[in-house]
């Protein structure tokens, strides 16, 4: 039997439930293989199912290692649990609560992080994809030589998918962000058509073998850019050095957030410093006030301390760090582009 | 007083709510003109309020009609809601189980489509986005030259995608489809790293204004290819012909289905006839076998019926239709691309 099936089937067990209903397509591709592109209720079980839609038949059919069935209707694919005598049933967090309501009347339901759980470690060959990502979305960076391009900045964060494309990558691992001048105190900010202004800020990745890689560089050229990007720069490389098995992810937190607090910009660090990345560009554990997950070996954590100063700029640094005995920053990009 | 809020308020008092909680980010922009990048409550009520990230204050200051508040904790905001002396609460049918499970003892929690039902029918403004959309990314695929084109299909899906850019969009509306080939026979396919093969399907779209477009396109080359694509734009044309006020969309579905099914390929026909869209690419209502909503005026919906050939090839041809006194096809590509 297969290990990820396994260790649901034995929490399952330890919690007294019958199954486990999986929808969010990465979950539904990380126990199967088959990442659905259309609805999916995938049920773990002694004897797993997923009822796949008909325009998805072909690829499920194709891709999944456990056993596909059409999805007729909802009452038919109740019907087939009920006869097996499922009463109860754990369900994912992100579930929506219209598909929770058609599962609620004939089931008693709880949501479990069984899943997540397990995604949180990563195995070796989920790394491997992971660092290739990052190489090719480092390298597409370089080549798109952002010291000297003329083109408004909505051009730019499309040229670099295309160059992550080129390089290998499936597509951008989210929605690049090329901002410059006073909206790079955005920290999401949406690439507009204009020409890059000073400092330029870009948040990018690739997505390998459907893994997830996140970047963040910052171009800066004034003094008062220096000062704040060296702030920022500070409690990057300080966060990444404070990451060991064994302690909190909040205690990672702490170490950016005090360094940029004692320079008197804790106001204007206004996200966590770092989130995890897999199949999905945001998992967790993350790098928060509050997150006390104790870090382990084989978990993929970005470091994005940042400083949004409004009406002026932002500054944000961003690595990816795989941890196995130590934390091991991904990818050699130069912290400083110049 | 705001006409959408109005609206809503009107259900609320209708259905005997006191308040609407909006958490899905085109909900929220489409009502306070604030569209999230990270988490929000929006609670609409006598006197609206938004709870925003702190990472999204510095926009949803700039951009929302309505009350923004720095979003603190989950007790600090469920605290003011019952002080308020609020008790029971509509919600999306989206939002996902692990976020109703926080409001649910607390509040009496019932799921509600306040917003979609508004979304349904169109302004002339918002029919104007479309439109500008569709022509962004009509232009943009015919300066593809996509009979002449060497490069490989995720190649030219991104480079579709950077012309759209250039020629206005914001993005592109969904993953562009490049398929080529057997692969064509997969309704989601997902461009890879080869050069195209024959027929050549393209599904992509364009967002302006928020607002977006999606088209299909099968380019043929063999007599079978020319067969399926004959029945394919039968239905299309008729389905299209068939639209206005009135009807209701399962009786569109039905056109295409027959026609295809007439031809002894209804079991080829693997998905439904077409799909709302308008802030988001799907939207509803949608042609397929079992929506019984009325059309009406102000609707826009995409007709694209497909044949899949396993192992051999698919064709899909998709337009969008703005419903006013009867049926308008936006844009004016050609069916017939050669």
């Amino acid at each position: 039997m297969d290990l990820h099936i396994d260790n649901i089937l034995n929490d399952l067990e330890k919690d007294n439930f019958q199954a486990y209903l999986l929808t969010k397509f990465t979950n539904v591709g990380y126990i199967s293989d088959y990442k659905p592109t259309s609805f999916a209720f995938c049920v773990i079980k002694e004897n797993p199912v997923i009822y796949a839609s008909k325009m998805d038949m072909e690829i499920a059919n194709r891709d999944s290692k456990i056993e596909v069935r059409e999805y007729e209707s909802f009452e038919v694919m109740i019907g087939e649990l009920k006869k097996e005598g499922i009463k109860n049933l754990a369900i994912e967090p992100t579930l929506p609560y219209s598909t929770y309501e058609k599962f609620r009347d004939d089931f008693s339901v709880e949501s479990k992080t069984y899943v997540d759980k397990q995604r949180m470690i990563k195995t070796p060959e989920e790394i491997k994809n992971i660092e290739k990502a990052t190489e090719i979305a480092q390298k597409s960076f370089l080549e798109l030589d952002i010291l000297n391009n003329e083109n408004n900045e909505n051009e730019v964060a499309f040229d670099l998918v295309r160059l992550m494309v080129e390089n290998g990558a499936s597509k951008e691992s989210f929605d690049t962000i090329v901002t410059s001048g006073a909206d790079s105190s955005l920290p999401h900010a949406i690439p507009q058509a204009k020409k890059l202004n000073q400092p330029i800020l870009i948040d990018w990745g690739a997505i390998y073998g459907g893994y997830c890689s996140d970047n963040t560089r910052t171009i800066i050229y004034t003094e008062r850019q220096q000062e704040i990007w060296d702030i920022v720069a500070e409690a990057h490389d300080k966060a990444i050095k404070a990451i060991k098995p064994g302690i909190k992810c909040c205690e990672v937190d702490k170490v950016a957030r005090d360094i940029i607090s004692e320079y008197g910009y804790g106001n204007e660090f206004i996200h966590s410093t770092g989130h995890s990345l897999g199949l999905d560009i945001h998992e967790t554990p993350g790098f928060s006030l509050r997150d006390e997950t104790i870090i382990e070996k084989g978990m993929v954590i970005t470091v994005e301390p940042g400083i949004y100063l409004e009406g002026e700029f932002g500054v944000r640094l961003e690595d990816t760090v795989a941890i196995y005995r130590k934390a091991d920053v991904i990818g050699d990009l130069p912290l400083k582009i110049d």
